[in-house]
């Protein structure tokens, strides 16, 4: 129970919702401290590999074999809505999803409200992506406050909710997979701690970079460069973030090539000409060469450097790089990853980590 | 087999289809007696119960694991479809579904009929929603005479059809868990068998209304109090269903005040604008202020009384009361009895209800 | 591993991807000789036949339940989605679909080639309809480079890709499954070998045609009879293909009265007008007379003769065919041998087409 009003509880900061989440949902990066990240991460790698073999995939198939779970998707995706069907498969799970508002109760001309609420009566899991920022914020104080509850570990906890991207808010299961595939990068070289990671493109837009520097505070040492045109500038509640905490500074950029040879992480990220219906309905903007990563970019990168990109691209990263079959050029592994650290989050939401860990 | 052509048996009014049909689908409200009834109400609390324990769940889980199911829902639907699934995961079901005519052979110009056959060749259930009054109908014919049959407790039965709502028709399995719903909330107070309820919003266009109408035939004593503005009306066929059974009455009231507090159980409905092409396009119509279900009323009603809504709703109950915690309150327990009910309802067609209940 | 770029490889003709091909895909009818169609028969029969009994239905299911599959379907399809999808869930496989670029980040700008390595990311196969002809093949290439890999009976091999059909080119599951259906309708008569079979209707566009035709070498003396308008003749590809193989013959004729009492079989088909955006706005194509099955050619036929028509159709069959109830109309028949074939097609893919002979 939340002893607020909906109202209220939208209105209040992100960080101080997050008391009230607690381990229910997942919603903001600021719910991860770094031993949450660690055990996810851990996570993530024991299920990778006991899948791998027969007796291991038949655990993890059992284990939530009786929750049902909802993929609410109602804005377009590929790989996070397939990227969760597929982790939740891994586990067993029934899935249902509504993608199409169109077919849903929302023609009738139900509220958000009542359609949460509605399927929170049949469902044991919420994964969602909205295009309103308070949408998962939204659905959990519905959860909190109805009156259906599931018996997790002998404690009553209202269903769960899962943020599969809010608005231009955050993404914050994109941004734990990022973590881990920088953390798997980085494994034999003393992880994330100390590293220097370049942000690429629309920094103002991209909701996956927002809640990526947030997690960065749980590392030490870490230098985060912004290259991103002028009308797609980082967001100025994230410069006051990083500027309240030691742990990370940050730098302005003017092009990748300004940096390239000192990064140990480049993340790029495609300009979200979604948002912006103008532009949309005139094509895409074409990203600027200086924020296009080419294959003499990759030549200057160090050795034990890394390219990620969240996915999906379009002209920011040259074609040849897909196939390049450089170990540096990590994207389309951290799809993979994704689907295991999705496996670790939903794993760890329904009480069943340490099973996984133990087996 | 039906000794009917296809255009011969649709022209016959419902009930005379009605003992073509039997125990191979479920179209009609008219097919249930209170004996029905009484076995799936006692069905859905008996799969609810036994689902609680691990054993219980494994046991439901196993039971379909080999039949398959298409969702064939070409109506926007939320709750009807979600609930249908989830009960269809219960059972252990695999599930398929057609939602969207411009995505299936219906756009190269196949006939429903066709399209039909076609599901009958895959599946070995069809559940169904669809904006022709007569289309699951069709279908069951369709299904009586291709020669697919289902070996069911080591009877040649037609693949079973489930109307999820047909047109303006009829909405059987909604009704079915009101009933279901209704039966709970009069547990303790001897039935629904002497109850009044209050029906109120669009009589004439609600599907629901007019399949509950049908089954209240099988209570004693029940009186119908039909609260609606004159374009909404119940329609005269149901007037002289009721006039006919001795079981049933009806009054006409002027609005929700005017008797609030002698009902059991108050059902409110949805303006269904959605049929009313002209309206639609101007936005939805606004329930009249004495159609609307407020505060006031919940204060009134008797401290037995319940208040029901099909759902999905919109202005005619007050949001305050969405999460009063009132106990009288009782339509999103409607929502998750429905899974139930469609849990018995599947699991009856499949001839598997005795096996649940002697668990 | 491919050693040649994307351009080259999607630049060969057909017969020479094939090798490259091998096992690891199915994309053009060249790819099956004799030996291949007679075990992927005997297969639909065998895993038909064990799945009557429970016993046999248990054995399947568990056969690939660690496997996941996409079902991509970017064209209108009702029959080939339902029947992979029932056929996949008969094997145990856990499913998923992306059957709306709308909704996919296709709508963000991303390319075919960006989306496919996505889905090979996290499914373990592919199953496409896509309207470009060499979509199957970009995907085969991109699955061949990707370095995720699949251990199928001890070998690393490419996720497998099945074309469940590409733009106006081929759709060799549907010719397997025709191969299939006619197999069995000639079983007690010396099968395939030594048979005419007149195919029907829009063979310039009709890609289950050309699939067809291209099977058909793999048989002895057959005799193709082609009857089509003028504006919907056989390709001058199939017409050279049929000229170097000496095991086909083909004959054009003018109507279907003037060889019905001949044939073994009668291949009918639908007048594609989708594919023609002009008359598909103006409305659908109405069939010719002499083009349309009627009655009284099911009258003429031999008694050993079968009707055939992949589906779906329109006004090229008399309606009262469809519940004729005679044993030589096997287009409904041919549909779930659809559903057995491709279980067979998917069980030899992952290399466990012998457990079930075997069972």
């Amino acid at each position: 129970m939340i002893h607020l009003g909906i109202e209220e509880f939208i209105a209040l900061p992100e960080s101080e919702q997050v008391p009230y989440i607690g381990e229910n949902a997942v919603i903001y990066a600021q719910q991860f401290d770094r031993n949450n990240l660690e055990y996810l991460c851990r996570l993530s790698d024991v299920a990778r590999k006991i899948h791998k073999i027969e007796k291991g995939a038949d655990f993890l198939k059992q284990l939530l074999r009786h929750r049902l779970v909802l993929n609410f998707f109602i804005q377009p995706s590929s790989r996070t809505f397939l990227s969760f069907n597929a982790a939740e498969t891994i586990l067993g799970m029934s899935r249902m999803s509504v993608r199409d508002a169109k077919i849903s109760s929302i023609s009738k001309g139900e509220t958000l409200s009542d359609s949460l609420r509605t399927f929170l009566s049949y469902v044991d899991l919420v994964v969602m992506r909205h295009p309103e920022d308070i949408s998962c914020s939204i659905a959990y104080w519905i959860s909190a406050m109805a009156s259906r509850r599931l018996n997790i570990n002998g404690e009553n906890r209202p269903i769960p909710i899962v943020s599969g991207g809010a608005g231009k808010a955050q993404h914050p299961t994109q941004a734990l997979l990022d973590i881990y595939t920088l953390q798997k990068s980085f494994e034999n070289v003393g992880g994330i701690d100390g590293k220097t990671i370049m942000l690429v493109g629309d920094l103002k837009r991209g909701r996956t970079v927002r809640s990526l520097s947030y997690l960065m505070k749980n590392f030490n040492d870490v230098k985060l460069l912004f290259c991103a045109p002028n009308e797609y500038k980082m967001s100025q509640d994230i410069i006051d973030f990083i500027d309240k905490n030691d742990n990370i500074s940050y730098e302005n950029v003017d092009s990748i090539s300004d940096a390239i040879t000192e990064v140990d992480a480049i993340y790029m990220t495609r300009i979200q000409d979604e948002h912006d219906k103008l532009t949309h309905d005139l094509g895409h903007v074409k990203a600027e060469n200086k924020y296009v990563f080419r294959m003499e970019h990759l030549k200057q990168m160090k050795k034990e450097a890394y390219l990620l990109h969240p996915l999906p691209k379009r002209d920011e990263i040259e074609e040849a790089i897909d196939f390049a079959n450089d170990p540096r050029v990590v994207y389309w592994r951290q799809e993979r990853n994704g689907m295991w650290m999705r496996v670790a989050i939903i794993a760890k939401l329904f009480g069943v980590g340490d099973q996984i860990l133990d087996f």
